[in-house]
């Protein structure tokens, strides 16, 4: 009896196939969407304000995961002695929510329905941006879905109000979302040096109850540590920018910030959380593919998310 | 009432969605095969001599592909004043044959097999490569179907005999062809200087009814010059090597040859095959996207065999 | 006495010094603008249907333009046995119109504002994009300023009406045009292969009194032939899409197509046109340096621009 | 009342306008330099041993310092809680010395030259390279200035004496300097591996007043250890090479050395010196943007100089 | 009298001269093989199982080693206080063994030839990869000389047995390694993650003796903990596979996996390994320069390559 | 009897083995040198005025050429039913001139020395650069050969007299040729736009003895008109700077311009020359692969001259 997938059909090599997420199913109708999990492209990148690109991440992001998907049942990962992503997790992948090219407010509100379809089909929702203005929809989606608490790893605190009259750019996302009722607090880590949110944006950050950590005190109080600042009980919704990472791993990305996580710093945040929270959403945002000609950002993310998702789906099965 | 799909569901635009060929549906089970034309891939590169990559020609390709499908019903061309690949042209994506790492045969056999499924379901069958070696089994495949003439557009003759035992690399194709009872004659147009085949290369091929015409001898004649040269009424299958064309174009390719053609070239002998002759397959090999960093390798990969297929059904539909 | 800047101060070779377009002077104070030419960036790419990136178009020719711009007094060329572009033409760089992410209206208006800052000055205009969007803007901008004719020269046609409400997109451009009274006609040169315009755009162009040439049809008029189309005696208006070019000298842009212009080409169209046309407005668009890994399309840009104003001016001199 | 200048005029986003270094106001004649801090550039590069390409550093810094400069009034860092180079700290950039291409001793004077009016002019000097051979004229211009001591962090050594007659190139400048009267001392940290500096080179450094710090052995001390090395009261020069940095933050150079330091390494031995030292000169030199894809290196250059200048200026206005 | 090459000839600078391994004469003539040390390159890639392109990793390992080859009578290294690879080191550079394409079996072989007779010579053998099943023929030729242990450091264990006929791929050698019986055991650092071998393959593994680590574990036990896991006494064999670096200095490279070793991570257990073990072969696979767009990758192995060597002869100094 | 090298020995597929020119022997001692023809690299760029990085041309140039280096006994051209560079013709590389960083008259020196030791030998020197002041000492070395004209293919004049002092740069070697009195006449061609050469130049070359054609004057004489402009009977010397080509195949250069020639335009101008005149020493300069990320400028280098050289030495084995 064969426990793997090569031992039928195919050998199905990394470099073989289309590319889906996982080399996971494909779903063209919304409708029809019965999963546990289910990737949403959101190629959006009017947001940005340096380096745009990003429109390109969920390709790259979706090639990048082939190389984690041999035709095994399951990756084995020895560390853990544990098997994560068996073929029992229903992962499939949703295609993009449709972009308007010059309307941002159409495009976010075409991101949004894709997330609310996959909310109303109970799998988990994952979204791979674009740039980090998609986690405005994202987080719109969740109206009505119950309370949410917001674990934001990123280099930039993206707390801008409004600027010249924007207000949904990468720059705003986590203001919108502490303006929501159901947002009940954010934890921000990876913060450091400038970006475009000035002295008061802090201010008014830790006012509407956010909690910011950089890299050096993260570092400082170790993952567990990290985690142990989000309250107890909360359903965690997850928002990793790639520019949280250290430009030596993640240089594809529109406003690279030297300083950043590496990989273990932030692997290790995400298993712990895993095994304390309950994980109800994650976008991963800002992949530029033009800016990573070795390919290293696009399998972070992959690697990040893959490996995410393993904790969140083995912490699931042993409750 | 609507006659483009963008004034229904989505706008579709180019970097939005898969990577299928011309974001057409992908077909994942063979068996179920019905369509007029079918894409497949064959990722394999163990038979290149120089520069490798050619496996992840079929992904850049499809990607590439994209830039020309907006969600209109059919490319309009002002040129030729046609409509080209109108939605009644049911074209499908059924992905890659398997490939075997380390193993040529095993690869092979399992890329004839995908032709044979096209065939089987009466497609035209559209091969990605891969480097000029997977033309070897897309001609095997071909045994039975009545007899064929090869239409090979290619900066090198590829009619090594063998050599070091090596009798299925990317520089034996056109010999292997030859020797096939089914494959009546050929013509190899594009081919100039130094390659792999050596001077009695050049006398066996035309000892086996081939017919060389180098890029400047092509020229002189002109496209329907050229296309006159293939004997009336003859069933063609066209084998394109990425490196016919000038590295001007077309740089991301193993083993690049100055001197090479341009696209109106190309573009205009294709129109004339498919205006006097039956195509009855086509495979497009030696894309390798690492040596095209601006994708203009990739991109010409897709406008050709748009165009080309483009013109099969348009001359289909006159008759 | 010295005849040349490098005899007195400085050698100051192209690799030196702060990248103003052609090292000319920056004028940052717009109310202060006296000059012949004024270069203005506007590096908005939100109107994209593929790749963006052309926000760095600006910054990436002029860098480029530091090639053409060694410390002479003019450019000697000996085809012409003509000295190009003399101190005596005062060229400035007024820097970029302000951009603001997000929001396409917005940045549209900043780029209208800058141009009628040079028209108000009396200089000409010239607009390195961003996207073609931008044309929109700059033909906005001659609102007022007398009937002009536009030469366009492009790979698309960009005759949008409107498609999903986007009205200002980088298809739209040459429509938006044509709805202007003071727009007397079109000449579009360059127009091939599929795009994001359907067959009813090319109907709706025709009747609005458009010209459309595609390469070829240019190339078989020839230069002389191509100027003849536009009527004698109207002022004419160029926008150059850098896509018209083939993508062997201009890989660099979001939407490439093969069969496009080489570099004679357009540069003898340029130098007809300045002869037999007074010039009234200039942009050039969709320079995407991220695609552009050598340098080509950049300098490309900067060398048909440079050519084209001392085209216009040498021109100027003789009558 | 405004305390931003967004507020005001123009967004300003990174991508827009032209690029001086911080966007701050470029002052072309020299003689008329009235400010706290001068950024100069040095674009030669013929004293390079292995890759060059350093002639193009002080453009992609300057481009690279965009990314920093969004119109805010200063740089909050809430790790800090500082808002650094408010705009009461009068940084101008005068441009690049005048290179002259073949000469390396009149290229050498035309950098003395610039430092000696930014000196004459009482602003802080900061020199961008350009190969590290262009340290020698910056600290020739010291000449007359009082006693310095040489803050150097390198991969290399660089204390070669002569070696078939070059005494100017980049693997001589801390011999050089150890020469003059008025260094008093060098401490040289991050030296690692092999390089052109041979046995003898460390002993002479060593006999000569130099103390000489690997980058474990920086690492094992901290940064403010490092930094009390540094003889109190001492007025220090800072000489940064890239490649002290590690190949992964800092590819973009000429002689990459694996080992290197990463971003809080250095970032906190200058915070420690700007608190407990007087800096009177910077250079940072050996930014190859060629080969440096990601630009990844060229933000790490603009990021710590800019938050160097930061932590001086913040000192400087504490005392 | 001169101890220094460049006292005599030339200067020889890094970028200058024919790219033999560290500048080492090149021995054509395998017969007439004298040496301590030789090196040979195996540019055989059909192994991968996504990116190819390792048959340019010699080249461009001997490139990078350029670098590291000044006209120096050997290496100073400051830390150590150490010379390492003098004159009286007789390393040479026998080329690469004869590859042919589509057939791995005879290409091994090749391989395999080359390394017996660098033993038969009494050299110590460094074979450069090529990809990872390049080991299997090294390990081959070791047939008849001794028992050996092997230290494996890389990410992926490649201890699959046997997959659709695959057993000489690059997910094979460690188990073929295994299977001989005068192969006494294997230490295996860096594992980490998902990879083609699955939880049998851990299980066997260690069934069959080996002793597996991840990069966190050996980070833990620390270089000196890692080497003492390694049975006093026993002859060692050392394979590294690039990619059991870290991405952010190794991305150049077939299957790369964050989380990897930095530089003297690695640098240090070798250092340990050489001190208390005798070496008997090396080979150093995975380099794929066509994902090194900056050279870092190789520019590590060959830093790698050339401090190991260093330490080993080094050590037999001392004894 | 094998005719084929690889009948015995290797394979030797393009990929394989040290890189020298053509694969042919490397003569490390120039006191021995005896063949028909001698390579030798110039890695010399401190001449030039805009990107830098043709140091790496020689390397970049010898790794090309293996591509068009099988292990046949010669190259079969189809088109010329001939076989050319047999064994027969015994081609040599002799390695590197050696450069001395900061120091152009040294550099200089040392390459004179090598083609000395060419011509003292008898054979033919190719030299590869380098930027085009290489030029110069290649010229100096032919003092006391007997005259020779000069045979230039390059898109500027290079006729630069003195400027800042600066007199053997890459503006410059074609007025110091013209100063020699056995320097009989240039034919310059391929020259366009505007360069460092202003009209001063160009009228000083005209005085000298000079003739300039542009690619479109040399395109209307065609190949066989403009050879026909070198006098009869005349010794020439060919220098091609790699800039004479169309930046659409020849990108990786210094200061490419546009509207240069294609493969044809100059491989029949060269085997026009071949047939007509003696050939008495080549250079190819200001190949810089940096800027060559697909390869193609090194690739055109390579067969550029295989294809020159066969082409003299099958003249010269006709007469």
């Amino acid at each position: 009896m064969g426990t793997h997938a090569y031992e039928g059909g195919r050998l199905n090599l990394p470099f073989v196939g289309i590319s889906t997420f996982g080399k996971r199913p494909y779903v063209e109708d919304w409708a029809t969407l019965d999963a546990d999990v289910a990737i949403m492209g959101a190629p959006f990148d009017f947001g940005t304000q340096w380096r745009s690109g990003a429109r390109f991440g969920p390709r790259a992001v979706r090639e990048a995961s082939t190389l984690f998907s041999f035709g095994h049942a399951g990756a084995y990962d020895h560390e853990d002695d544990a098997t994560y992503l068996p073929a029992s997790v229903r992962m499939v992948d949703i295609g993009d929510a449709d972009i308007v090219h010059t309307d941002t407010e159409r495009s976010h509100a075409n991101i949004e329905q894709g997330v609310r379809a996959i909310l109303q089909a109970g799998a988990l929702p994952v979204v791979i941006g674009g740039d980090h203005s998609v986690n405005i929809p994202c987080i719109n989606a969740f109206d009505g879905q119950g309370d949410i608490h917001i674990l934001q790893i990123d280099a930039h605190l993206d707390f801008v109000d409004e600027r010249h009259g924007v207000r949904h750019g990468h720059g705003n996302p986590m203001r919108r979302a502490a303006e929501k009722d159901y947002v009940t607090g954010l934890t921000q880590v990876g913060i450091r040096n400038v970006s475009s949110t000035a002295r008061e944006g802090y201010e008014d950050a830790r006012n509407m109850g956010s909690d910011i950590l950089s890299v050096r005190q993260a570092r400082a109080l170790g993952p567990k540590g990290v985690i142990a600042h989000i309250p107890e009980g909360v359903r965690v919704y997850v928002t990793i920018d790639i520019d949280a990472f250290c430009p030596s791993i993640a240089p594809g990305t529109g406003t690279p910030s030297h300083g950043g996580f590496l990989y273990y710093d932030v692997l290790e945040m995400l298993q712990q959380l895993a095994q304390r929270h309950e994980v109800v959403g994650i976008d991963l945002v800002e992949v530029a593919p033009d800016y990573d000609p070795t390919g290293s950002t696009s399998i972070l993310a992959a690697q990040v998310l893959l490996n995410f998702l393993g904790f969140i789906f083995h912490a699931r099965a042993q409750t």
